[in-house]
């Protein structure tokens, strides 16, 4: 089951395999992030994406949900770098933003346009519009935008600015080498801006917010710590805490390699056609056998399949029936070909409701209400 | 004389002697700045400071001019680092200020408290007092506040730095190098704060001055450059025009050396209580020689002269006086010591009446009306 034991038990039932695993493994080690394991012992964190282990790892999340049952002022921020177009993996982020909401945490989104423009090299109006795309697919995918607030990094005032400027005094050269490589003036703006909307939430200004925890895929963990290092260093003079972070798996590409803006043909954009829907889950990669009669005497490999991803991650929210389509496939009851038409009807489902309310949210103008574009 | 010619002949007149104007020469044959000459013999800019020399070179200045004789929308702009304390040095760039604002031109004055605080490692409340200090002191030197506009650089709004983003794009960190030597995050963020100050007045939310001209001590030649690099890259997707700019001579400090914040002790700051300003010009350098006979024979050489320095940028107005007192130094008709008492006399009376206005302007809190100061 993946259900519980620590990590080293969820290793080997893990429906990614051991391959993956250790990558998640070997992050915890070197990078210090804690595991949700023992989190998940002392707390009721009840979304499927904690109980299923795609959350698996944190840094302070213990403290930030002990402010938040003191009734402390606690927020959750994210960002979008709005490059390309929303997809299953940006939707993770806005499955973590509802649970968080639904819980009744304050939301705070950042659209990272700034580092879009400098860093991805995409045009301002292609960037702008982009970003305002990614905040009408939250809405829609169920953050409430009465208890959220959505903002352009270069839409924010002075004093956020300050932040950036003032983080520049105490990070060296080298620092940032050992987090971005091979630096250039972009990256060190984007770096410090990310910092900046990491923490200005701490600042009375922007609410005084001074729990602060951010979701993010794990590849995002050296903004969190970047961010963590800067707040110990202003502890003094701007009363900083180290915000807490959670980390979750991130989800494959149809090829079975990261699921990316960058690579279109292989991810599943939430505003995606049915026609080109079906084409790829047909065509996805499975764990599949190479025949049938291999696969109905040895059993798929769901740990290999990007479709049994899809139901984790996604489709199927009861873990009973996900431990029922996992039994199907390891024991050959079920070839890839059914369980793909199964998971395409889930999929369609789902992103059929999810493009009416997008409908809906764009006939209504319901983002102008609460997003200000910038005027350049 | 030092009133006519082209460099090559003022050369020999300069009161600076031979070896700094080869430094000056340099710099125009390196960097391409054009020598203020031939602007002289087509336009009437009649200030000292042209006429003299003291403003050397320039880039772009005829077509500021030329802009600001038919009409079009100009403006003049500079920056203050705010480390340290206003100076005879920094009254240069007020005196600037004046003249041009007397013309009818327009006037914004940036705080470089973002750079100060980053660059410079001071503490955040010294930067932003100081700052406000060297608004006092330009108003008090004469500069009209009702016709300027101050401003701390972390106090802009988010356009401002929107275009420090967008800057950080087009410029790689091999010509950040080439400019700044040894990088480090904070010189990365300054450098681009600069480029900022000197192309924000173009955009329309600032006014829309297409014609931007930036009066500076040569030294600071670099940030131009970069401004007007990225001035052409941003041409057709922000409209801008590179900035034009002038460079007055830099200022010794009385050792001989640059006249620096960080030499105080060789500094003339605009707040100097009388007793330190006898003794700090008693003991400046001069052209004197070995023995007072030998200075009767030979003449001095007002060209190694900081004291005739402060005659030629501070103390003496009209050109035939201040030429009066170069032949009886060159005749041997004076000697410094005398030269010196009349030299004291003069500056105490220039800044008598500066801090005199400098007490009038602090109790009407004149600078409060038209400068807010940062929150932290």
């Amino acid at each position: 089951m993946w259900l519980t034991g620590d990590l080293g038990v969820t290793t080997r039932l893990d429906p990614w395999g051991h391959h993956a695993i250790e990558d998640y493994e070997k992050l915890i080690v070197e990078f210090g992030i804690t595991s949700i394991d023992k989190l998940l012992a002392q707390y009721t964190v009840d979304h499927s994406y904690f109980t299923r282990r795609v959350i698996f790892g944190h840094r302070d999340l213990d403290s930030w949900l002990n402010a938040f049952s003191r009734g402390d002022k606690t927020a959750v921020l994210t960002g979008f770098m709005p490059s390309g177009y929303p997809h299953l993996g940006t939707a993770m982020v806005y499955e973590e933003l509802k649970y968080f909401q639904k819980k009744g945490a304050f939301i705070k989104v950042a659209i990272a346009d700034a580092e879009a423009y400098a860093v991805r090299r995409e045009s301002r109006s292609d960037v702008i519009q982009r970003g305002f795309d990614f905040v009408v697919h939250a809405i829609a995918w169920g953050v409430d935008p009465e208890r959220a607030e959505f903002y352009y990094q270069t839409e924010m005032p002075s004093s956020y600015y300050r932040l950036i400027q003032m983080f520049s005094r105490k990070i060296t050269q080298a620092e940032m080498e050992a987090i971005y490589g091979d630096l250039a003036p972009a990256k060190v703006i984007s770096a410090l801006t990310q910092a900046a909307d990491i923490l200005h939430l701490q600042l009375d200004e922007f609410g005084g917010y001074k729990y602060v925890v951010v979701p993010v895929g794990v590849d995002q963990d050296p903004h969190i710590r970047l961010a963590r290092d800067i707040a110990d260093r202003f502890k003094s003079e701007l009363g900083f805490e180290r915000p807490a972070s959670l980390y979750h798996r991130l989800i494959r590409g149809l090829d079975g390699n990261k699921m990316s803006k960058s690579r279109p043909e292989y991810a599943i954009h939430l505003n995606e056609p049915k026609e080109l829907l079906e084409k790829k889950v047909m065509n996805a990669l499975t764990g599949g056998r190479a025949t049938a009669e291999e696969q109905r005497r040895l059993g798929g490999e769901p740990w290999k399949c990007t479709i049994f991803e899809l139901y984790t991650y996604h489709l199927v929210k009861d873990d009973k029936q996900l431990e029922e389509i996992r039994q199907e496939c390891i024991t050959g009851r079920i070839l890839c070909g059914a369980c793909k038409k199964r998971a395409l009807v889930l999929l369609m489902e789902l992103l059929r409701e999810h493009q009416d309310n997008l409908r809906d949210i764009t006939e209504r103008r319901v983002v102008e209400k609460v997003l200000k574009k910038p005027s350049f």
